[in-house]
C-alpha cells in the first residue's frame, strides 16, 4: 500500500487520543488526585489533543469501589466535576470493556453526558456482546470505535471475520491493540493494511493502540499512521499497564499539524508525571517486558517482577519460557 | 523499493556489531574493568555476535592517556589481553575517527593485530581524509568501512557525492549514521534505498548505526534491514552517548537466524550492565534527548542537563528552540 502523507505535510484526518487516565490508571489503580486530572485536561485542550479518555465505565457491581480510584467508574457526573460544560475543542471518551460493563444501566444517553466517544474494548471471541454494546451506545447517540485487543495471538481469518462484522455495524471506528507489545512494524504495516481495506469498503476509520515492550509503540503508530490509520493513542510520560504506551511528548514531536503543541505536553510531564514517578509510581521498558513482548504472552509475569524488584532477568527469562501451555 | 527478507526467515547476509565499549565508552570516558570487558566478550562470543568494537584508536598526543580509559587508545595489545589470539568466530573492530587518529603510526598491518575491521567515522565534508584512512587501512590488510555521521544535516547531493567516491574506493561498507536521533523510520526507507544504489552499483555493503532520542533506534535499525542494510550496531542495554543506541537485547529477539542466542545477552546485562547503571552511569531515552532529537541538534546540551541533574524541561526546551544559528 502506497504511503499516506508525508513529513512535510500534514493530514487532516489524524486524531490523537490521550489514554493517560485510562492506561496509566491500570499502573496507580485509577488513583489520581484532582489536581493531576485537571492539569492533564489543560495540557490537552493547550496541546491541540483530539480526544481524551477519562477512563474505564467499569461496573460497580462487579468492582469494589473501595479498591480503585474513581477513574475506573469515569462516571458522567465525576467527569463534569473537571470539565464543566467542556467548552473546548477537546472530545472526552470512555472505554466500556465487554463483560465489565454494565452498559444498559450505566451509559446515558449522550444528551446527558459529558462523553463523545464511547470506546468498547472486546477480544475477537466476545465480538457479538461488543456488537451490542457499540449499537445500544449508537443509539444513545455517541460516536463509538471498537477496540480488539490481543491481536497478536488471533488468527488472521478471525480477524478479518470481525472486521467484516464491524463493517456492518454501526461502529464509526475500529482500533488496532498491539496488547503484549510483540508486534515489529513490518506485522503493523500488514495488520493496518487489512484493517484499512474493511475501512475504506464500509467507510470507517481505523486507530492504533501501542504498547512498548520492545521499544516499538511509538514507532508502530507512527507507521500505522503512514498506512492511513488516523486515530493515534498516546499518554503522558508513555504512563500505562507494564512497558507503557506510544509516548504523547514523541508523537506530538513527529505530527505536523500545526494544531498540535508539544510545549504543554512537556510542561505536564514536567510538573505532574515526573512527580509521579518520583513517589514510586512505575512504568516503561525494562528487561522483562521486553521478554514477555519477545515471546508474545501477556505482561502479567512482568509486572508481577518488576512490583517484586526482580532484576535476575535470566531466571525470570527461564520461568516463562518453560510454560508447558 | 520492496522489502527484503520477512518475519520467519533469515538473510545470512545480517550481521550484527556489538559497540557497547567505543559508545558506550562515550559515557564514562572508556573506563571499564578488565572483567566488564571480558564478560562482554564472552557474551558476544556465546550469543553468535559477529563483530565487537574494542574503542577507539584515538591519537595519544591529542588526548591525554590519563583522562581516559585505555578503550579509547584499543592498542592491538591491549585487545590482546582479552582475546589471546581470538580463536573464535567473533571478528573484532576498532573506530578510527578523521583528524583524531594516527592512523599511519598507530594502525599496523592486519597480520600484527588482532583487529578485522576498521571502521573510519567521518563528517560528510572530511570525506578526503577519510578516503585516505581507508585506502591505508585496506592495504595494511583490514576490511573497512567509512561510517559518516550527523547526515540528518547534509544535503542529500552532498551525501550521494559522498557515496560516489565511496563506491569508487576500496571501502567495504558504508554505513547509515543517525548521530542525533533525529530520524523518522520512513527517512530511514528512503536514505536505506540510496545507500542500497551504491551499494548494488559498487559491491559494497551498507550498515545502520542508531541512536535512541526518539525512541527509534531499534525500529530504524530493523526498518534499514527489512531495505538491505545488511551489518547492524548495537549495544547492550543501549549503552551509549545520551539516549544511547539500539539495544542488543531487541536486535538479537528480532532477527531468525539461529546462529543468534538472546540469553547470553539477557545475563550480561543482569551480571554486568545492571551493576553499572547502580553504580550511577547514565545513559538512556529521557526527555532533554528526544527534545535535542526533536530539533535535529547535537545531545551535548541535552547531556549537560542530564549530568547536572536538571528536571526543568520546559526552560532547557526554551533554552535549546532559542539559539540564534
Amino acid at each position: 500500500m502506497a504511503q499516506k502523507g508525508d513529513l512535510l505535510s500534514f493530514r487532516p484526518d489524524i486524531k490523537v487520543l490521550d489514554a493517560t487516565i485510562r492506561d496509566g490508571g491500570l499502573v496507580n489503580d485509577f488513583y489520581f488526585t484532582d489536581e493531576f486530572i485537571r492539569n492533564l485536561y489543560l495540557a490537552n485542550v493547550k496541546a491541540g489533543v483530539d480526544y481524551m479518555e477519562f477512563g474505564y465505565r467499569a461496573d460497580k457491581e462487579m468492582f469494589d469501589a473501595n479498591k480503585f480510584g474513581k477513574w475506573k467508574f469515569a462516571e458522567d457526573d465525576t467527569i463534569r466535576e473537571i470539565v464543566g460544560d467542556n467548552n473546548t475543542d477537546l472530545k472526552i471518551s470512555i472505554m466500556a470493556d465487554v463483560g465489565r460493563c454494565n452498559y444498559k444501566q450505566d451509559i446515558h444517553d449522550r444528551a446527558d453526558s459529558p462523553v463523545d466517544l464511547v470506546r468498547v474494548a472486546t477480544y475477537v471471541n466476545t465480538m457479538p456482546a461488543a456488537l451490542d454494546m457499540i449499537e445500544d451506545a449508537h443509539k444513545k447517540g455517541y460516536e463509538t470505535t471498537c477496540n480488539i485487543m490481543a491481536i497478536s495471538n488471533a488468527k488472521e481469518s478471525d480477524i478479518n471475520t470481525a472486521l467484516e462484522m464491524l463493517g456492518n455495524s454501526p461502529v464509526d471506528g475500529i482500533y488496532i491493540v498491539d496488547s503484549f507489545g510483540s508486534l515489529f512494524p513490518e506485522q503493523i504495516r500488514k495488520i493496518s493494511e487489512q484493517y484499512m481495506e474493511i475501512a475504506d469498503k464500509y467507510g470507517k476509520y481505523i486507530g492504533m493502540h501501542a504498547h512498548n515492550n520492545q521499544q516499538l509503540a511509538f514507532a508502530n503508530t507512527i507507521e500505522s499512521c503512514a498506512q492511513g490509520v488516523s486515530y493515534l493513542d498516546a499518554t503522558m510520560g508513555g504512563m500505562g499497564r507494564g512497558a507503557g504506551n506510544c509516548q504523547m511528548e514523541l508523537l506530538l514531536g513527529f505530527l505536523k499539524n500545526p494544531q498540535y503543541n508539544l510545549f504543554p505536553i512537556i510542561k505536564f510531564i514536567e510538573e505532574n508525571i515526573e512527580p509521579l514517578k518520583a513517589a514510586g509510581v512505575e512504568w516503561g521498558f525494562a528487561i522483562p517486558y521486553l521478554l514477555t513482548g519477545h515471546l508474545n504472552q501477556h505482561p502479567r509475569t512482568a509486572i508481577a517482577a518488576m512490583k517484586a524488584g526482580r532484576k535476575d532477568y535470566t531466571e525470570f527469562y527461564r520461568e516463562i519460557i518453560d510454560r508447558d501451555d
